[in-house]
């Protein structure tokens, strides 16, 4: 068991039940997550109250110790990486959903709440967070408000930023910030909260938070359209957006390679889509009935069929083939099984420039190596791309930057962003400081500098402190 | 002509045209806006350029000069007034639309702009800025950026934070910080631009912004509900919102004092209305087609006219007559020509609470004094009130903190603001001290001393320097 365990054991032993103390030999039982280092530091504190979180962090300030927040596990760029001399501040015991209020449209919910879990509560009210994502089942919600999640409904309800009312949090001195506000208009002085959402736990620790809910309508339709291209997949969706009885649930494009992979990892028959298909759009909406959702999708098909070069279209007869339709996109486990060391990227540009994008990507990966090839996929309504380089040799030495040159180059010149919604973490350290924004990293720094004097929280991870590097 | 307008023509005269500086003689030509107060400065700087605005902060911030933004000068509460020795920094002239992406749905546009202009020029592609309120001839982009408005569209499209993507801002040393990023998903590290949001100029003078845009659906039924409480209006607001088919696109109501007062300005007829209706809800949905709007809200209203106490109703019959129904709403003059000393304030409490609160509110101004009463209407959906005192002594010496004690009592508890979009300014003050929230408050100071360490930026409204007190 690590020294620090052994303190805080000593230290803090009047919380009872509401704390638990994690040494190695316990962490060797579980399962790091995504990352093998996540549990590197070999020592963990599993608060259940945020009193017992906020005296953690007060006795980790006191005694200089670094802190790593983590919540399901979940995130693919190394935010929860820790190392010996570190202790782990996990929100798995955080895990009450409180109160749901149906007229207000909100819900209260510990942060280590499972995205899912939540679905699962609020949908007994009709209700829906208003972000979805393929991780549902082990994303938490303070991971999602730590890197600002987006998911498959942001074009329409915003990002996790635009769903957050309250939050409360441990700061770095063990100070509680508790700004539970339950309402959606707030004008009362700086919204401090806002630091918290997006920060990747460099400025504190979520405990709880307030967050809207949104309609939900089973009343759907689904289709998979092959597209020449992205603008075509954004002309079905203006012209669903732009018809008043009608929702769109859902537009995810899925570029030829990732599609005709992942269909064939499923066993899902393409024998409907005509050859050589570029990209093929899944699109969801919703009516007032079933069949106003099915008979507005085949009408929109139509009546964009020839302007738009569609090639080959199915809807959905059955939920059970619209959840196929849905695996296709959202089960990407076999880009792992065939390319382990595909260095995976999550980039967003306005969805007017994807095939300017999409095009010189494929151009600035060939000339670094004309073997090299990506998956391409992701949420075209609003720019979100995630891309998977792939080829022999592209975890080869001296391949790493190239590579990520050819991802990043141009984005933020479009007006976009070289991390869309997996955050930064380890893994994108140097992309935020060759291609992130100057100005805004200068303003965090100086925030960081009030906020943690120490840099104790997340250390190595955003916003990073010039005088200090940690690799 | 004030010294500083001198020192400025002398130091800064390379910007030529990008740049008025305008002295206490040319102001007196001008309107102040809605706080007497505002140009108590003398002296203003009208830069027409980011880079002409920045000459001028980091100007300020070498002499030692605070500076007071201004944008459309139609806050109520006294965030832009200026003393002599201060230096007024307005967006009129930072008005410029630039670009509409229709596809992506986003704008970027000048932090002068006026709301109204920006509604005019979206309309062209059938989309909409996502905020819409009362002010909108006058309020600028940057001014609803500054106290995070909210308005009437709020209740589904989010406040002004939910609406701003990008932002480029003055901060208080003079530098510029440009992160005009043009997408909805962003998490690459902290985002600054939150704290510009909502701030009311503490922390840096926002110069250009890129804003999302919604749909906007002309094909509307609009109409008047006499209604026995706020509960009774939102299960109708539940029901148009669970109509997959439909949209809810207003939802405003007014109790009986107002009401009334409104009606006798306007000559509009209530004779429809039954005698006593405690209170009356303005609701506008839409749908496919005019008639299918209608019929919606007709058969809506016909469902829950027994089970929710409803009274009296009528729909409007014409355009025109949709817009007299919003007036009675939206145009508010008459209160300050009946009641010129009436306090006003502007809470939120989640919506389910209305009620107990508005009954609470009632009993603890006659407790006051017998004598007072309150106009009160607002956003229901959302929970935000807006309340005007008003009895003969309203305005008496010390009655002013009774009052506010009687409108504030019990909004943070029941997870509600003390403002929910007029901001702070000077005259929520003693709000923001004694009901506002302390952790809050805390940590707003602390990146008030990191980014503004001569306390600069709109000195005397939030975040207070403890340490250097204004009245």
């Amino acid at each position: 068991m690590s020294e620090i365990i052994r303190s805080l054991e000593r230290d803090l032993n009047d919380f009872g039940d509401t704390l638990h103390l994690i040494g190695s030999d316990r962490l060797a039982n579980r399962h790091p997550g995504e990352h093998a280092g996540n549990f590197g530091a070999g020592a963990m504190a599993e608060p259940a109250t945020p009193e017992a979180a906020a005296a953690v962090v007060r006795w980790c300030f006191e005694n200089d110790v670094p802190v790593v927040p983590q919540g399901g596990r979940t995130g693919l760029v190394g935010g929860g990486i820790s190392r010996p001399g570190e202790l782990i501040l996990s929100t798995a015991r955080l895990d009450r959903i409180e109160a749901i209020d149906p007229l207000a449209r909100t819900v209260t919910v510990g942060a280590g709440v499972t995205l899912q879990a939540l679905q699962e509560a609020t949908a007994d009210v009709g209700l829906i967070p208003g972000i979805d994502l393929a991780a549902r089942g082990s994303a938490t919600i303070g991971g999602m408000i730590a890197t600002n999640a987006g998911g498959i409904l942001a074009f329409r309800n915003g990002v996790m930023r635009h769903q957050v009312l309250g939050i409360e949090a441990v700061m770095p001195d063990g100070s509680l910030v508790s700004d539970l506000t339950r309402v959606l208009k707030v004008s009362a002085g700086p919204d401090i909260k806002q630091l918290l959402i997006g920060s990747e736990g460099a400025y504190g620790f979520v405990t709880r938070a307030v967050l809207k809910l949104e309609s939900f309508n089973p009343m759907r339709a689904t289709a998979l359209v092959g597209v020449p291209d992205a603008t075509a997949a954004l002309a079905l969706i203006a012209h669903f957006r732009s018809r008043p009885a009608l929702q769109l649930e859902g537009a995810e494009l899925m570029w030829q390679r990732y599609l005709r992979d992942s269909a064939a990892d499923k066993g899902f028959d393409l024998g409907w889509l005509e050859a050589d298909t570029p990209a093929i759009l899944l699109m969801e909406v919703s009516a007032g009935r079933e069949a106003d959702a099915r008979e507005a999708l085949e009408e929109g098909l139509a009546a964009l069929w020839e302007e738009h070069g569609l090639t080959s279209g199915i809807v959905a007869a059955s939920l059970d083939q619209a959840r196929r339709f849905w695996a296709l996109r959202e089960d990407g486990d076999f880009m792992y099984r065939h390319f382990p060391a595909a260095p995976s990227f999550d980039v967003s540009v306005p969805p007017g420039a994807l095939d300017g994008y999409v095009d010189g990507l494929r151009q600035r990966l060939k000339a670094v190596d004309p073997g090299f090839d990506a998956y391409v996929y992701g949420h075209v309504a609003d720019g979100n791309l995630h891309i998977s380089v792939i080829g022999n040799g592209v975890a080869a030495p001296g391949v790493k930057e190239p590579i990520e040159d050819a991802v990043y180059t141009g984005v933020a010149e479009l007006g976009g962003s070289f991390s869309a919604e997996h955050g930064v973490g380890t893994e994108k350290r140097r992309a935020y400081l060759s291609y992130g924004n100057a100005s805004r990293r200068a303003v965090a720094q100086a925030i960081k500098a009030a906020l943690d004097p120490k840099n104790l929280f997340n250390p190595g991870k955003v916003p990073y402190r010039a005088d200090a590097p940690r690799t």
